[in-house]
């Protein structure tokens, strides 16, 4: 092995034309991005054979400092869509839907390639966007959109290609993760972790987004598109949020040997041709996981997608889904691989919608249910909410009573259900709510995993 | 949404000429991926705008019975190489040296794109072809030879494109890992787990290629070409295998809360200019693992590849590193995205070797060390191997000191080091060897991880 260094294109004599860039935005993950690109200028110009230019960067207040990026004052303006005009590769980090939309659309239309990290656009528009960059030849890479630093999107739209993706099951929410966590190593109840994760900077002051589970959503809908070659949108999603989990629930898993996780969840559903065939499942919400499963251990904000598939079986990829760095190595990971279609010709597997498979509704779903009632403990309870179950067709998989508490005389019945629709279920809730001595139902959650 | 599937390419109206497949090899694998492109021939249309066509099929033996991969008898042929002559994509899947190396190199020099599962070819003569696709222009991938189905090779190669990897630690042969999972799980001795694994099928007849690392060393070179752009072939990778390992030694392991993995480690090392600066250590030897690294809760013969780059931070790829169907699942994405630049034009990101750093010998490879001496029970012994450490520039971070053994009079001192050159532990065991009242030095592993 010779020991030299050498910034030289590796297939070229000749010096390449830059190739020019766009930055829209420069928040923490733009400066990241700015400033890597100029520090390690030489190290991309020999991995892409061409050198990058940063010609223009977007930015609201031209006014701010922004040395940290390395880039020179006068590249920073305000004029957002005179940059787009003249870039080969526009990297989107504004977020939102406007401009960010309307520049992103004019980007692909003038033939230029598009990275962005804007999840909640491709969220609601991405299926028209794909069509666009198909149409003009280029590329639209999100890498960073979903579970920041993972690679996910590039393993799932090309990897697993040739592959059968039959489920995705997502942690990819770091704020409720951390806030799940802290539930479990604690036993403290959700609003105090909460205000705690605000304090730590793990969630916003308005934390709606991320406890309700609208970024999730978004997510959830990216990958779901991907995996089933299915145009699915943001509001295809079934989506609820952890507000309602409380230290009992936590408790409670916790003894039965699960732990509760926010998951964002798409699945393939194999039904009769009668039936319409198969379709697509796609939801979020707090689910039971068993201990041994994978994504169990995943602690703290940490972000990992759990993916099973005809042939490669199960699949688990891991890191960290924010912050200024690890998105940015996803944005940069996506520009060298703009810019080297810009340099050897071709594109990028676009989004495939061949598939095209229905979405179903969240009444069709199939899960496990882990039910838990508190009743009064009087004779012949038991029996009348174990037959409101089997009344719609709710198969019973095992039970736990648990004593009388002394402080309201009542006792808890926790049921873990068989596979059952989510219809179904919710009329089974509705009966037991209606019967004598049963106090109230104190919790309804679905259960993942085996 | 509608819920009709089309099998008509989504940017085409004309039919294409189909992209012609030769398949070398058909062991268990090259089986499932022809069932796989036979059974799903309109979905692999779909996905890459053209058909795919199986034109031919090189086995040792014609006459064996082939109905599984769904191929008409007249495919399968004896003459690999005028089978390689006429072929769009060549897949080959024979293993070994010769002749795949030279079907390969012909295949390439054609201008057929290559895919291969082929470690020991790539570990040995990777960087010639890989320096020959790029001349021609075509695609030469390998996603199925390192960690069977896990998406690996193309997220190290474009994801971290624009990152730098630091380290990567592989749980990368799956035989290695369920005897040790094995030995951790049920206290037996390395022997009789071997001879289990080999009953399961979980290991081969004769072993050596996996209890002794060769296969992991192979891999090794693999990811670590790939993660510091730098060519690194199997005999630069420093290997131990596991035949070593003794009960005794799981069990104090699990006592400090350590697991024992046998791991493909490869890492970048800063030294100053004057020494040389950055260099890489490429090495598979057993190690001491924290219970807490995401590595440990890989079990059976799971595979999982930790990467550490300085933007990303800690990543991690789980899942399935042999079988047919999961190797096949890797081998068909690789045939999906050579088919796709075929018919878009472009080609797959290279491999580079633009940073072409230095190898390091093993003696500089730096890592803690767990050392474990039984020595006799008298006086000044402690002090007499404490200064053996010292005299060698080893500091020591822990001692622990067993109970002196009724049966043999002996007592066990297990030292746990800080970060030390492996040249001077070397020389710090040879001289507690030759201590009085030194029996012998039982066990020396490294370890890993915080």
């Amino acid at each position: 092995m010779t020991t030299t260094a050498s910034a030289m294109p590796a297939d070229s004599t000749t010096p390449r034309e830059p190739i020019t860039i766009a930055l829209l935005g420069s928040g923490v993950v733009g400066t990241s991005v700015a400033r890597e690109l100029t520090q390690n200028a030489a190290d991309f110009e020999a991995r892409i054979g061409a050198p990058l230019q940063i010609v223009g960067v977007a930015v609201r207040d031209t006014s701010k400092d922004r040395s940290e990026t390395g880039l020179p004052a006068d590249v920073f303006t305000t004029d957002a869509q005179a940059l787009v005009d003249g870039a080969d590769i526009v990297v989107e980090l504004m977020g939102g839907d406007e401009p960010a939309k309307s520049l992103i659309t004019r980007a692909l239309s003038n033939g230029s390639s598009v990275v962005t990290a804007n999840k909640a656009l491709l969220g609601s528009d991405g299926p028209e966007l794909y069509q666009l960059a198909m149409d003009h030849g280029v590329d639209l890479s999100y890498e960073a959109a979903v579970a920041g630093a993972i690679p996910l999107i590039r393993p799932l739209r090309e990897s697993l290609a040739g592959d059968e993706v039959t489920k995705v099951l997502g942690i990819v929410n770091g704020t409720t993760n951390f806030i799940l966590d802290k539930m479990h190593r604690t036993g403290a109840g959700l609003r105090d972790v909460l205000a705690e994760a605000q304090e730590l900077g793990y969630a916003e002051a308005d934390p709606t987004a991320d406890v309700e589970g609208y970024d999730a959503q978004a997510k959830a809908a990216i990958l779901a598109s991907l995996a089933f070659h299915t145009r699915v949108r943001t509001s295809d999603v079934h989506v609820e949020g952890i507000m309602n989990i409380t230290a009992e629930d936590i408790t409670a898993a916790r003894r039965a040997g699960f732990v509760i996780k926010l998951l964002a969840i798409a699945e393939k559903v194999e039904r009769g041709e009668a039936d319409g065939g198969a379709g697509v499942n796609v939801r979020v919400h707090p689910v039971l996981l068993s201990r041994s499963h994978p994504l169990a251990s995943v602690h703290e904000a940490f972000n990992a997608v759990f993916v099973e598939t005809k042939l490669a079986g199960e699949l688990m990829f891991y890191g960290r889904g924010a912050g200024g760095d690890p998105t940015a190595s996803a944005v940069l990971g996506d520009i060298v691989q703009a810019a080297h279609h810009r340099v050897t010709g071709g594109r990028g597997s676009g989004e495939s919608a061949d598939a095209d498979l229905p979405i179903l509704p969240i009444g069709e779903s199939l899960t496990r249910y882990v039910v838990r009632v508190e009743v009064a403990d009087e004779p012949g309870v038991l029996g009348r909410v174990t037959s409101a179950f089997g009344e719609h067709g709710v198969s019973i998989e095992s039970m736990r009573q648990g004593v009388r508490r002394s402080e309201d005389g009542l006792a808890s019945l926790t049921f873990m259900t068989h596979q059952a629709p989510e219809a179904a279920l919710a009329a089974t809730v509705d009966s037991i709510k209606k019967l004598a001595d049963v106090d109230c139902v104190s919790s309804v959650l679905r259960a993942e995993g085996n």
